[in-house]
C-alpha cells in the first residue's frame, strides 16, 4: 500500500493506494478513528450490482444510497434524493458519507457532504482510474446545470481517500484508457521522467500490473497535489491542470457528450495543444509527435472531431473559464513543463 | 449611518446601518469597489412590487431574479431557478449577487452565491427586522428539506451588508414584532444594559424612531458577531443564540408552521426557558416575569401553544441539534447571561 498525505491545515487528509486495501486493518482503523455516529454509503446502480458482496462485507453497518449511473443524473433532482435519504436515515453532523464510485458519485457525494447540515464528514472511494487520479485531490465537488457541467458545487475536502486498484479489474477498457489520458497529462505538464516511465511501461500498464498501477496513481495524485498547493501562492497555476481541456471540452460539447468520452476528448485536446505550442514556437519540434506516439500506443484517439473553426471558437468562448474575450490556454514549453497563455478563441482554433 | 466591521480574515466585511442609506455615496462607492463583472439582484415578488422604483434607481444595471414569496419556496426547485437565471445571464466568477429581501431571500441568495461556480461574491440587503439582526452575521445560508428547515446549505460570508431601516416602514407589524423577539433575545443572553434600554425605549421602538432602530440593530449585530467570533475558541458558545429556540421550534413544528410565526415562537420559547431556569434554581426569581413584562409591552405572545408534554418531547428529540439523547438547552443565569445545559427531552418539557 502506498500513502500520500495532503497538508491542508485542519483539512489535511491521506490518500491510501493499493490492491485490495479495503479489507486491510489500517483502513478499518482509519475509518473507526473518525467515530461516525452513523455511516451512509453512496454508490450507483452499476457499482452496487458489481460489488454487492464487497460493500456488505466491508461496510456492514452502512445505510446504502443508490443513485442511477450516468452523468445525466448529476443534477439537483438526484441531489434531493441523496439529501432526503440522509434526512430519512437521521444523519446528524457527525454522520459520515462514503462515496463509492466514479467521478459522478464522488462529485455528488462530496457536494452532498459539503451542504447537508452545512457540512458532514465524508470519505472518497473512487472506483475508476479517472476519478482516482483526478477527484482524489483538489476538493472540487458539484453537479451540472442544463447549461453546463459542474456549474454548482463547493470546495470540500474528504477525511480520507481509499484507492483500491482492484476496482479497475471490472472497469470497461475504454474507461480505463480515459483515465490514462489524465495520467499522461500529468507527465506532460509537470514531470518528464514520469512521461518517460509511462512510455516505457505501456505493456504493464495495459496489463493492469498492480505495482505499476499503484505507482502511476500515486505519482498522478502527487503532481496534482503539488499544483493545487502551489496555486495558493502562484495564483492561477492550477489552470495548467486544464491542459488539453479547452479544445477537449469543446469537442465533447459539439459532439453532444455521447460519442466521445471525457478522457478521449482530453487526449485529442492535448495533441492539439502540443501542436499549437509547436506552431507558435513555444516548444521544441517533435513534442506533439512524442505525445501522439504514446497516446496511440495506449490506444487513445489523437484527432479532434471535425467541426468548423467558427463552431469550435464559439464553443470555447462559452467556456466557464472564459473571462471576457480571452481564454487562459495551456501550452507546453517542453514535455514536463506547461505554460499559460491568454489567447482569443479564434487564435486557439487557427491550427485546426 | 452606523457601521460594524466583522474581522474574519480574508472574509471580513462591513455592515452599514441607517435610514435611506442605499442612495448614499458611500454605499455606491462600496459596491463599485467590488468591480463585479455583472450584477444580479435576487428578490421576491412582494419586495419587487413594493420597491420597483427603488431597485431601478439604485441598481439600474442589475439583472433581476424574482422568486415567489414565502418559506415554502425555500427549496431546491427555487434554487434551480436561481442557478439557471445566473447561467442564462452569463454570470462568471466575478459577477455579484445582491440578495434583497427577508430571511428566505437572504438564505437562498447566500447559498446560490456559495455554490454557483463554487462561489461568487454577494451582498445582503435584508429588508425585515428579523433578517437584519439575525442573517447579517454568521454566514449561515441554505434551504429547507421536506423533513426539516435549513438542512442543506453552506457557511458563506457576504462582501457587505446594507441595512436600510427605511424598508421597515412597509414591514407588516407582526413581522416587525417577530424581529423584536430576536432583539430582546440578544439582551437576555448577553447584555443586561441593552435589555434595560429596550425596556425603557418601547414606545420609540414601536414608533420606528430611526435613531433607536439604528441602535438596536447595531447592538444586536454586535452581540451576534461577538458570540460567533468567540465560538471559534469557546466551542459551542454559539449555541446560546438558540435561546428560546428549542421549545420555539417545537411549537412551530407542532402548529404546522402556519399559525405561529418564528419570532412569536422564540418569544414563547424564551419565556419557557426563563421559567425553567428559575424552577431549576439556575437564575434569580423574577427573571421570567421581567422578560414576560417586556414581551407583553412590545406585543409579543408569551404562552406556548397547548400540546402534550409527550408531543413536545418527541418533537424536540427530532431537532437537528439533538445529539443522541440529549439537547444542549440554553438556560439563563441572570438577565444578560446565558448558560448551556445538556438535558434530555423529558427534562425540558417537565415544567409545561
Amino acid at each position: 500500500m502506498k500513502k500520500l498525505s495532503l497538508n491542508l491545515g485542519k483539512n489535511s487528509y491521506t490518500i491510501f493506494i493499493g490492491a485490495g486495501i479495503l479489507g486491510s486493518r489500517e483502513i478499518k482503523k482509519t475509518i473507526s478513528s473518525f467515530k461516525f455516529t452513523k455511516t451512509f454509503l453512496l454508490t450507483n446502480t452499476t457499482v452496487a450490482r458489481l460489488y454487492k458482496a464487497k460493500i456488505k462485507k466491508h461496510f456492514p453497518q452502512a445505510s446504502l444510497i443508490i443513485i442511477p449511473d450516468g452523468e445525466k443524473y448529476k443534477n439537483s433532482r438526484t441531489m434531493d434524493k441523496i439529501y432526503n435519504a440522509l434526512a430519512k436515515g437521521r444523519a446528524d453532523r457527525k454522520s459520515g458519507l462514503i462515496a463509492l464510485g466514479g467521478g459522478v458519485v464522488g462529485d455528488m457525494g462530496g457536494f452532498a457532504a459539503a451542504s447537508f447540515m452545512r457540512g458532514i464528514p465524508y470519505i472518497q472511494i473512487p472506483t475508476t482510474l479517472l476519478s482516482q487520479v483526478d477527484s482524489s485531490v483538489g476538493g472540487k465537488t458539484g453537479i451540472d446545470l442544463p447549461s453546463g457541467k459542474n456549474l454548482v458545487g463547493a470546495f470540500y475536502q474528504p477525511r480520507a481517500v481509499f484507492i483500491d486498484t482492484d476496482f479497475l479489474k471490472t472497469l470497461p477498457k475504454r474507461e480505463f484508457l480515459c483515465g490514462l489520458a489524465e495520467v499522461i497529462k500529468y507527465g506532460m505538464i509537470w514531470d518528464k521522467k514520469f512521461f518517460d516511465y509511462l512510455k516505457n511501461s505501456t505493456n504493464e500498464i495495459l496489463k493492469c500490473k498492480t505495482s505499476v498501477l499503484e505507482k502511476i496513481i500515486h505519482t498522478s495524485c502527487t503532481i496534482k497535489a503539488k499544483v493545487v498547493e502551489k496555486d495558493e501562492k502562484e495564483s492561477n497555476l492550477r489552470a495548467i491542470l486544464n491542459f488539453g481541456h479547452t479544445m477537449g471540452h469543446a469537442a465533447e460539447t459539439l459532439s453532444g457528450f455521447s460519442s466521445i468520452h471525457h478522457g478521449e476528448a482530453v487526449a485529442m485536446g492535448m495533441v492539439y495543444a502540443a501542436f499549437l505550442s509547436e506552431k507558435k514556437k513555444l516548444c521544441p519540434k517533435g513534442t506533439a509527435v512524442a505525445l501522439t506516439t504514446l497516446l496511440k500506443k495506449i490506444g487513445l484517439p489523437v484527432n479532434l472531431p471535425r467541426f468548423s473553426k467558427a463552431r469550435y471558437a464559439k464553443t470555447i468562448a462559452l467556456d466557464k473559464k472564459a473571462k471576457a474575450d480571452t481564454i487562459t490556454y495551456v501550452t507546453i514549453k517542453q514535455i514536463g513543463k506547461a505554460h499559460l497563455v491568454d489567447l482569443k478563441p479564434h487564435d486557439i482554433v487557427r491550427y485546426l
